[in-house]
């Protein structure tokens, strides 16, 4: 699985401090005493995927560096109701300061690895894999997609810089200009080089034909129902991978998936994900 | 209202437009022609509290200058399924760039507006304001307390740097150092300003009349029942403020309000509050 | 007392050095060996209040980690004429690079404490506490205002953004628009939350008592005589804490004082203090 | 004249701003009107030379730019105590969110460019000319020697990277290394390019002989009285150019400058500057 | 052609300025009066394609916003020696201190440009493309591969960030790690989303089919004869895009293309361009 | 010789491997696991001078600190085809990601390095000094100085700030306002302090007599024949620098030095100079 680049990490993880932080805690440094020390552990208060670590640990390394945070459980572990995860020790301020950013990255990162795997198991056994969305949380679409990989789903593109995808809004606009879907697909195919894909959007089985034959590397079928994505993937008939999309649930994703689609995305998975709650209960050291 | 400063909407910005940009959009910049022009609205797929006008318009301003932003509904009014909220006009181009990356705020803002609206609403007739907390989304914080303030609700303090706040894991490492209740209330008061409020958390009435007799300016009644709260609003006798907090509901907040507290805080705003569905319609021009 | 958080000391620290180094530091590049070495010591050339100890370390950590610092004197220390206050060891390029950013950062900062210190003296014995002002030096407020404390003073708010100040030009503004003192104390009361608190200026006693009345929690007391300002704490009968400002010297200040004020803020802490004379004597290592 | 760069102007200003405001200015937009406008006028309170005008426009136009700034008197005018200087006019928030960051700066460089101008005063006639050092604030050099240009004086290097100065402790650690004053200036010489100018301190008529004899392009004369300063000039003979430093005050200045020496260096111009009383007086519009 | 994003110029253009013009320009500041104006025009010094003014405009609009930059030709053309391509006009002080950056600049777009243009030429009528690689110079990346498709060129990826490739030096670790060629592919492609090519690089015939069949998008040929990349095709048989590596030359590249490989990459489009020489001649305004 | 400031080094490295590892190296963290080690050297593959070393172990120190880079032949050094000039070890994955980037800096710096020590060559024996100038690679000047010291040349100014140089087309404005030859050298050395060097172009040798009567530090012949060359320096008469500039190559700077010049500048050591080719050889841990 693709990890999380540790450039990234650092900096969500100083940008959310220094949002918390600002001018100084000034809580921990008016009361609580330099050498004070304690020992703290991170406790799931519900049933989940853990996800985060790394960022857990880049919080109270980038906070006081003398902390040490020992993982109990390993990333993308299935955690039980009341079950430590990791714990951290060392000085006491730094542990209060970085309290707070932590959990809100860790349990924002589980939430979405959480709801990402519930989807990935309502499809187990089709061939159909979940996919995310742009829809992300702005400033931590990094994190966020990795939480998805946690979860056991896949990324799609993660931004308007690695890949080309013709939707709605970009066709309606180059229909106006003169250009139907064919020309479209073909304008961006050969502005853009090998390495890119190039995914556009249709919403019939005809435009599906039309798009395939263009020359689409993917192909996302819009708000179809079932059958009309049965037929869809029939008509691509593999020149193309095949993605459905738009207001797909956990009740519904699985007539999708047995569509015989080769992704589904969900949008849901970043942007309604629900933070897992996770509580740190501090033993004093 | 505080009004949110522009100057932290455009650092927001920025960022979730680098993040999402990157190195360039290649599907616009490959597919759409430079001279293309579209119109498009942003309207409510249900209905909810507008809230991010003045990003929406900063997002747009930041990536093409020319595209013309006009409101159709004001920042904070309630909005019906269907209903349009604002337009943009311009340059094809750059109205595909940042349509998602507007979506993204507004959709998240309005959605925080709306859940705040939902407990402002829940407890209205009681003495008791709902207070947001410091679990926001790391990056967002500005923005999602400008959306509880939008729904009708308080903020809470805005970070580590502006206010004391001596929670259960300060207390417990402070007792762990010989300092009790009250002497933890007088480290912290003697150290800051006269600006700075200091608040503790308590877990008993007893604790809370102790609190009040140390000079606490505010006391959080952690997780009492409504008769418990009574009591310690009571035994407080207007020397600070009271807030209730713990696991509170939309379910449970009517009983807590009606305990005579001056504050209910409310963690779900902000880490629990999911995006609006707001889309984006394009009319080509 | 309120320590200074490291983060910020980082931050004045990088851009000092950025400033003063900026593409290379010709001469020690140019003429000084790699290899030499040296030692040198901070000596005191007039006596006053040693400040800016984590801001030295800060430097030299920053220029070159290899280099020791060793405090002789903790912070805070009233020093005499010629007493050294700490030393600096190791390579000689580094310790040369950050010689004067390091002075220049102790010998203000020490230099506002010292003052600090005068001001405490002069009032000791009273109920008065004295404040310092936003009249910083731009991009260098949490030092001076960490000098002040250093000096035995209190602060007064850190920004704009951690407490509401109602002065002279904001209250002629509102009047205009329609709001007297009263209306304009509510105004501000109602849109910030319960951490924030809300100080008016006023200049007569019949104005401190409105601004009493109106749940102000500090009232500015301008420039008024010591008799005035023992009506006007009369008036305000505890009801918020009280200030006096304006063209306080250390000739008049005991008067002052003597009045029964809270609190006195003394804008020339930070930005009337000189530099103190403090010098960086070499013994080659 | 040399002037202030725009670009280092509008770094200083963001950074400033940045420090006072923050999250926001509370109190504006806590209780004036969006709508509210105003009109000030910036008055000198006491006598002094006036500098800053372009940061005071770039503070205004950083915070709003609807705001006019108005420029009554010249940069570098001498100003009676009552004048108005400027004034700014516009929409009331900025206005008064700028006004303290505005007042820090140019009371500040104002008090610079009067005590430079102070010290030119004083040597008129000789053919001594002023020069400033880097004993300034850390973060606002720019705009500190500038002010001193502003005043009539004349700037040293602006920091470690244009220009070679060879110092008592250079010196001191360059002799440990087994290389003397004519080597040192020798090594420093033949490392940098040709646009670079070498300075170097000397502590005796016969060191000031031996440094020009080496090639050095300035020479700093430390701590010499007036008749030891003839002594050297004389030496020195035009073979560089010469400078008086150490402890020279607006007492002494006259006899050191009468000793024929080209420039000397006074540290107090920027350690040691009060910030003049400069008011903003509003007038609502 | 996928144009450049003006976000990239944008930051391009400031540190380029930052670098060079520093704490100031000192010779136009000292110099040149404030209030003098000036026109100017680029002039090609030596034949070639014209390449960078949308950087050109960004330079001067930086500098100073009154400067107008006229296009006398577009982006592309190819320009004859003593042909002027752009005029710049205004404020004197601006246009000299642009000039330089403006200079370096446009003379290695323009560079890059006539290179790429030249190996375009050479493999005309053939199937092949010509790629570039990422041997580009730190920090203009971005202009380097704009300048390659104003030459008529093709971008292979952006960077390590939008596309797999599993170069030698992967494969070498990859084998000592147990994993074969076949293995390396199909870990990339399951650990990548839909959106990613999978680039392999191969030294044989035998290799190139083993990852056709393992499901590589692209296969890299490296350093192989004509008669080999002949082979390799056809063994590839269409399942993957071919690209032809290593050492090609203007002078081979023609036999390379007629091999019937799909794309050539070729390193020295940007790792090996000289500037071209272009002038700005000063007609005074 | 000036050594690379470390600050600067750090600056270069970091936003380089921005530019190329972006949200993540897809190809490492997809496909080499994290414990897998290797161990790799750099090997000219042409032969040339070594440049670099310092930036090399700052971008593996960068990309992963426990990665160890070893020097087999120092900064400097001439090396053959085939020589290893240093190794790195450690984690696969850092060494991979790292490659690119450490390739194109050194290859680069050593493309300079290797340029100006033929220039250097060419000139030996006279009193000629090889100098750069300001056509640098906008962002890697800093570099490109120091391969040019690192290759025997020398360094003329850093940028526009270090330095007062009046070219053509300054004179040319300030002749259009009314400004002659001497008063343009008068007002720039008026406007500067005394260790800034003023220099100024002239095109005649009757100019070079008029500048150097002016006062101008250094004078620049621009585009004259080793004659004319010869004049100017003979007028000149050793009250300022010479520097002969304009079209000097490898075939004609012989001529050029021996006409008694003291600098001789050359723009294509940084504008034209090729990279040199350098590998790196992974021999797996």
């Amino acid at each position: 699985m693709l990890e999380l680049a540790s450039d990234v990490i650092r900096d969500v993880v100083e940008r959310a401090l220094r949002e918390d932080v600002g001018s100084g805690d000034l809580t921990t440094l008016a009361a609580v005493p330099a050498e004070a020390r304690a020992e703290a552990r991170f406790v799931f208060r519900e049933p989940g995927v853990l996800c985060g670590l790394p960022v857990l640990r880049a919080v109270f390394a980038a906070v006081d560096s003398a902390l040490v945070v020992t993982e109990l459980r390993p990333e993308g572990a299935h955690i039980e109701r009341g079950e430590a995860v990791a714990t951290v020790a060392g000085p006491a301020r730094g542990l209060l300061t970085g309290e707070r950013v932590a959990l809100n990255l860790v349990q924002r990162m589980s939430g979405v690895a959480t709801l990402a795997a519930r989807y990935v198991e309502a499809v187990r056994g089709t061939r159909a894999r979940i996919l995310d969305t742009r829809k992300t949380t702005p400033g931590l679409r990094a994190l966020e997609k990795y939480a998805v990989r946690v979860g056991g789903a896949t990324n799609h593109r993660f931004g308007l810089y690695d890949g080309v995808m013709l939707k709605d809004n970009h066709l309606a606009i180059l229909a106006a200009q003169g250009f139907g879907l064919a020309e479209a697909v073909a304008r961006a195919r050969g502005a853009v080089g090998p390495m890119v894909r190039v995914e556009v959007e249709v919403e019939s089985v005809e435009q599906a034909a039309v798009a395939a034959s263009a020359g689409a590397d993917m192909i996302l079928l819009d708000n179809m129902p079932p059958e009309q994505l049965r037929a869809a993937v029939a008509v691509i008939a593999g020149r193309a991978l095949s993605e459905a999309s738009g207001g797909i649930t956990l009740e519904t994703i699985r007539a999708v998936a047995e569509s015989g689609v080769d992704y589904i995305s969900v949008g849901a998975l970043t942007h309604s994900a629900r933070a897992l709650d996770i509580g740190l209960d501090i033993e004093v050291g």
